[in-house]
């Protein structure tokens, strides 16, 4: 496994420490493991900071050991706490079994109530498994919407991200729906708020005075003036005019194969696409397995690895633990600027 | 400008040279001097190849000047002949004008006649725009479109790459046709018909001996078991065991943004994308402006720039010309195969 590279710089520490709750998601997959590497280095690299490990205890300890981490030890400094929830089952790595589904919902229910509450300043999820919770008998669509509904939030916007100086940021407009019914899923109002969004965050959360936001067309080449589609003139651009007037710093729309280019991207802080798989594949390809999913909009700061289970990596101490140290530095990171504002 | 710096290796000198027409486009965009850039280094580069040039004698002589080129001596080397074809009117760099719409598809005519009667191994054409051509009162959607009709081709398939030893390539199932409706445009049929175009030219032009093609899904995640969209179960799926059973080694349907991941990538030689801003966001990411567009499915070679006319850079001499050389090295590499062929 590898540890952090670079993690962002610790704010004065006279301050009571930055309390990061973390989830470590399915029991099945690598969500115990990767949560134990990237702690392994917490007191370097987050000294500003204390981390609320929710899960079972005796799990932790087991899995910890297969990525070679001291548990004990990593307790025993201060900086690592277990909120122990007992497993329903004893978990395998790698077998899914639905009776520990409503386990990970309670890892979820803590660090959220928690957060509300304000004792915890960030949450970072590890993976879970969808199936494991419907199994279960949950109506289960996604960490994203679990947290819109638990915090009473009408709308939130799913942003990946890169690491580094100027990382690459990608939101979406939409998100998981069939590609044929995007079109429809899109309305002025519904992208001016997505807009509202993106800008309030970047601000509040990632210290961005006057983020520049990039945003697709939904058409091939944006639509060529109509030709390829009307959404751009329809729906997109009196967005970006209304979310202009506003005073937000939104631009476009843009042909995605256009924007898309590093000569562009530089200049952004975000790029707001119109739907999943449009601005997916290059944020994925740049990241090289290091991106973060971050939900903006929400009261609470929620950080995410940007990858599944990897069941068949779990217990392994072979999947890599990069996306899951980039979730926690961008969680420490927001927290700072959130209790700086 | 920038000139070759990987230019394909050449085969035995012993035969005649191959033929490769380049259109020069739109006399106002960049073509004229790009295809001056580019083949200032003809000699070194392609050694086994003379290059006709179709367009305006004047006119080249000018852009070439601005790109410092020395436009006499290179025709005196043998290695560069001009196809006159007068302009109608005098063409002003960055300034359109409908006046030479006509001239721009007689280039093209030229081209497509020459290489259809076997006097052109391969054509490369440079960039026009598809404005003047309508305002000149003549239909155009685009070269590939015009280049099917005008050889009986009943489909084709644009395929975009990069250079280098295994370049990305990527291919599309649908192109230029509004979002809402790429959905219905997929069929099993049209999709196997595509697959069996790419490996037969990967073989025939690319020297792929079997090609391996991974192909994404259309939905989020691939539909997720078909609950994020059914193409993937009614239409890909099926298409992909048909091609199969044909020996066509084409595999998925995978989702997008974990099929454009490097370590996936490394394994394909070809990535066939359901629509237009699902593969090219991540391939002009990838290959910096140094891509190239080829049609596959032709009776003839052709490969293009991955970029437009690029009217403000006209007769500057600072566009970038490494989309030029990119596509007049996979022009004469592809004449060489199909000459071995």
């Amino acid at each position: 496994m590898t540890a952090a590279s670079t993690p962002s710089s610790a704010a004065g520490a006279a301050q009571a420490p930055l309390q990061i709750a973390i989830t470590t998601g399915e029991p099945a997959g690598v969500g115990p493991e990767l949560t134990a590497a990237a702690l392994a280095g917490a007191a370097a690299h987050w000294p500003d900071a204390q981390f609320v490990v929710i899960g079972d205890a005796q799990l932790l300890a087991q899995r910890a050991k297969a990525v070679g981490v001291d548990w004990a030890s990593l307790a025993a400094s201060g900086r690592v706490r277990v909120q122990h929830v007992p497993v329903a089952v004893p978990a395998e790595a790698g077998k899914l079994d639905a009776a520990n589904g409503r386990y990970v919902l309670t890892l979820l229910d803590t660090a959220i109530d928690g957060a509300m509450a304000g004792t915890f300043d960030a949450m970072v999820t590890a993976p879970l498994q969808k199936s494991t919770i419907n199994d279960a008998g949950v109506p289960f669509t996604g960490h994203t919407e679990y947290l819109a509904e638990r915090t009473h939030t009408p709308r939130v916007v799913m942003m990946l991200a890169g690491t580094g100086q100027r990382p690459l940021r990608v939101a979406l407009a939409t998100t998981h729906l069939p590609l044929k019914d995007v079109s429809a899923a899109l309305t002025i109002e519904g992208l001016v708020e997505t807009l509202r969004i993106i800008n309030s965050d970047l601000r509040r959360h990632f210290g961005v005075p006057l983020p520049r936001i990039l945003v697709t067309g939904l058409n091939p080449h944006a639509g060529e003036n109509g030709y390829l589609g009307r959404e751009e003139i329809d729906v997109i651009s009196p967005a970006l005019n209304a979310a202009c007037a506003e005073g937000i710093d939104a631009r476009g729309p843009y042909p995605a194969d256009t924007l898309f280019q590093p000569r562009y991207l530089k200049d952004a802080d975000c790029v707001l696409a119109m739907f999943h798989d449009q601005g997916l594949p290059v944020l994925k390809y740049a990241t090289f397995g290091e991106g973060i999913n971050v939900t903006l909009g929400l009261p609470i700061v929620r950080t995410s690895v940007d990858h599944g289970t990897a069941l068949d990596l779990a217990g392994t101490g072979r999947a890599d633990a990069g996306s899951m140290v980039a979730a926690v530095d961008a969680a420490v990171s927001m927290a700072r600027h959130r209790r700086a504002a």
